[in-house]
């Protein structure tokens, strides 16, 4: 099944739900944009595409649950529903990218309010398709850069999981594997919410792909004793210059490939690219609840002490002179960047 | 208390059991060497100071527990228990300088049996004390390098727990506070073995020094956004030219501090500079169980798959061109490192 899917019967949005996996697999139906919102805030469902196109079917709900008989009721509902949505999570630019995209469908629409209820709903259908055929040109473009008898050092989760289907950075790999090239995937275990661990190894299994799990702070090492061949990571937001906005570590990691001269790409689709944005410096940073860090266990004991302060910056910036590369649905763009993006946008 | 003392009632090593803080204080008795190379094995006592001194205490047990009644049999027992207890962890190598004092001891020695088993105990608890008065050198040559109101960065546990007593970096950290400084510790957490959240964390609650938990990857972003003004690490092993293998993650930690023009220090006790090595690139580094990177739990949960496969390198290699000084008893050593370490060989 998809990450994400539409049950007409029930008029519902069905999830997998993510902060479970791998221990139990289980769907979670969502009749209202409000609880898309919490899903959303709680990490149900994550994954800069995966976020929004369920903020889309978010949308499509608000439409179903407005009691408006006129069209700029509706709308205004409809605004409404964006703004809740929006605030889910404030550093992945694809939830605005997607309700910004059923908004204007409304601002542009002439018809009765329930030709608009039927037309938001057929809309977040599309982007889930589009978003589907995407990573497939993504997962097409970036498996011609992966070799047979390449390892791959991958951080978070990027997979299906992440997006509708398929994945973004992790369907380059899996489109890799699927061509045939033996290959084998570091995944960093991702702290603090652990997706690497919990959801890319997951993924990996279920594709047959061999894979070791690390801590985050060990790729520096594998790099430097030439264990790693190249480096793979999603983004949540990317800004003009380049810059890459993704997962905590992202950075590091980066700087890492950089130092040992192995290539390190972001892998997005072009609805990631924030083009008000001259670099991502200025983006905000999402501080999530310190608990993340401080609620792990570790032999069946907690690890912090009681009282323990934390701080958890859920993203960082990639600086766009570490990456080799940038694998789009258009194709892997090469510095300078900036250029090379404003063609694509043009 | 002490990390490490003798029980000369019980003549027995106490140690604090450093695998169940913060949840619960307890200490534990060892009468015999076999059971103290399981205790650094396992990690009830780690950090590279102390091991050391732990591995002499290790030695004054061989004699104790040796039958012989001749010199030369009492020595053999001796070069046994030596390579028993060196091979309890290969990465550091205060280990091999411990049980090496103490075996150049017996060498040396003219008496009879009896009294170099007294000779082999009052040379561990001479290391014991050595120990501590080289931390407080240590400290007082780092703390001049703390300014009030910086905000550091610190890797692993180098406190108290890590050494006899006081601690190496973490020592640098609680002499400036103790000087009045006003700081700020960034706490890595320390994967897998958590002995930043674990250990570093609860010292420092205890010292009444501020101090944030972060997970590892994150230091990176809170440099780049200038939250931080100084890197303070230890080590386990130092080469010659200033390579310094430390817990994993240093490495990726000094990169960061260097590409944000930020001053990273290792900081230790000239015993843990390996004169017989020309750069850390060839030093072994020791694989640990996959299970400390899988066995953690995370809302109750276990956390990666089922049979999945993990790789745990204990420590990784941060070149010598990325660090801003060497912090030593003897004092702060500046590039180039290896003429300032050979000058002190001398």
């Amino acid at each position: 099944m998809r990450t994400i899917e539409w049950n007409e019967k029930d008029k519902a949005l069905v999830l997998i739900d993510q902060t479970i996996l791998p221990t139990e697999f289980r769907t979670l139906n969502y009749t209202n944009y409000q609880d898309v919102a919490q899903a959303i805030q709680t990490m149900v469902v994550r994954g800069a595409p995966a976020i929004g196109v369920a903020a889309a079917f978010g949308m499509a709900l608000a439409g179903l649950q407005s009691k408006a008989a006129g069209l700029d009721d509706l709308k205004a509902d409809l605004d409404a529903a964006a703004e809740h949505l929006n605030a889910a999570r404030p550093t992945a630019v694809n939830l605005t990218w997607a309700t910004e995209r059923l908004l204007k469908l409304g601002r542009d629409y002439s018809g009765n309010a329930d030709d608009l209820r039927a037309a938001l709903l057929a809309e977040a259908q599309k982007m889930a398709d589009e978003d589907v055929e995407t990573n497939m040109a993504i997962a097409r473009n970036g498996a011609e850069l992966i070799k047979d008898g390449d390892t791959i050092v991958h951080h978070c989760n990027t997979g299906a999981l992440a997006t509708v289907d398929y994945g973004t950075a992790l369907g380059v790999i899996r489109m890799a594997h699927e061509q045939g090239k033996k290959i084998h995937v570091f995944v960093d275990e991702t702290r603090p919410r652990l997706q690497g661990a919990r959801l890319t190894a997951w993924e990996l299994s279920q594709y047959g792909i061999p894979y070791d799990i690390i801590v985050d702070s060990a790729s520096g090492y594998l790099m430097r004793r030439r264990m790693v061949d190249i480096v793979l990571f999603g983004a949540d937001r990317v800004a003009s210059n380049g810059d890459v906005v993704n997962k905590i570590g992202s950075y590091m990691l980066a700087l890492g490939a950089y130092d040992n001269g192995i290539p390190a790409y972001s892998v997005f689709p072009l609805s990631t690219v924030d083009y008000t944005m001259a670099s991502g410096e200025k983006i905000e940073i999402e501080e999530r609840n310190p608990e993340e860090v401080l609620s792990l266990q570790f032999d069946g004991q907690p690890v912090a002490p009681k009282d323990a302060s934390a701080k958890n910056f859920a993203f960082d910036v990639t600086p766009h002179r570490l990456l080799s590369g940038l694998i789009t649905e258009r194709g892997v763009l090469y510095p300078p960047f900036f250029r090379n993006l404003a063609v694509l946008r043009h």
